[in-house]
């Protein structure tokens, strides 16, 4: 970690959220105590209180951007008539998710506590369960389901591993072309460069 | 977890291991202590401390079985001469071991305590190293190392997946058919059923 402790800006909610991030992912949620975080600012324990009481206050304002933006695309996904379109909509949307926030997505989809808060927000569980549905409803059966599987997690574990140095469009690009082929869609006429 | 605490049998490592699969997957690695272990089985702490003495032992434990098949079917898989033949051996093995110990297999693949151990076993790092190279060698550059990261990380996930009534052949037959599919690989001639 670089920079921790106390700079010249003030302990700011980012900050927290920030750190809590490659804490939750060095050590995983429940291996992460909010004493933990303060401590790697530089803060006293009543200074991370004033934003967040509890880890999952904390674990909460990680995941609902991430969370709001998926909603946004499953809804958007949605629209399209064919279920091939509303697969690759939430594909393309997807992968450019995970290539620009890495970090984020890495963690989401492989924590257990990620895993038990997202089961304890039934509005949250349901975004993802119409997620997998869009990439599911390709395939009838068992078949769908495990490609969908396969593309959900595998998008968002592929996203933190470290390729070297990866610009963020070559990623995304990867990702759809990886998610396109599991799932067997074609690249949309008119679209080029994936 | 079902029947847990005293029963007739004695405290077997084996049972230590067991109740460690389910605290791991449920609180993660970080996030289970060796005394929560012993709580659910109703042992004092002196009674693990004869089997493990640390965490990460119980936790190697847990790995070291798997990772002794998945170096077999590596160096197996490693034998052939093209690297599609290469890449199916292993794909077909994983799909298996992914199908037949789909606890074991998910938690591994996500956790990071295991990412952790895995780093201060080297032995154990170069074994998913060769095995994410055979995967990653069938298409040059990046697309292909996205493309194995996504079936590799997407059937250890997949495995863990409810997909409700689904019996282990069928899962292992579906993970193939979705790895073949991701790395673009056919089925080899005279395989019948994926």
């Amino acid at each position: 970690m670089s920079g921790h402790s106390s700079e010249s800006s003030g302990p700011t909610r980012q900050r927290l959220i920030d750190v809590a991030i490659e804490l939750f992912k060095q050590n995983s949620v429940a291996g992460t105590s909010l004493q933990m975080i303060s401590d790697e600012l530089g803060l006293t324990k009543s200074a991370i209180y004033h934003h967040f009481r509890t880890r999952d206050e904390l674990l909460t304002a990680v995941m609902e951007p991430l969370i709001t933006e998926v909603a946004a695309l499953v809804a958007a996904a949605e629209v399209h008539r064919g279920a091939r379109a509303r697969a690759d909509h939430m594909l393309v949307g997807y992968a450019s998710l995970a290539a620009s926030q890495r970090e984020v997505l890495s963690l989401l989809s492989g924590d257990p506590g990620v895993v038990a808060l997202l089961r304890t927000r039934t509005e949250w569980a349901a975004v993802v369960e119409r997620q997998m549905a869009l990439f599911a409803d390709v395939e009838p059966g068992l078949g769908g389901q495990v490609k969908a599987a396969l593309v959900m997690s595998g998008i968002a574990s592929a996203a933190g591993v470290d390729f070297g140095d990866v610009d963020e469009a070559a990623l995304r690009d990867e990702l759809i072309a990886a998610g396109r082929r599991t799932l067997g869609l074609r690249a949309p006429q008119g679209r080029t460069g994936v």
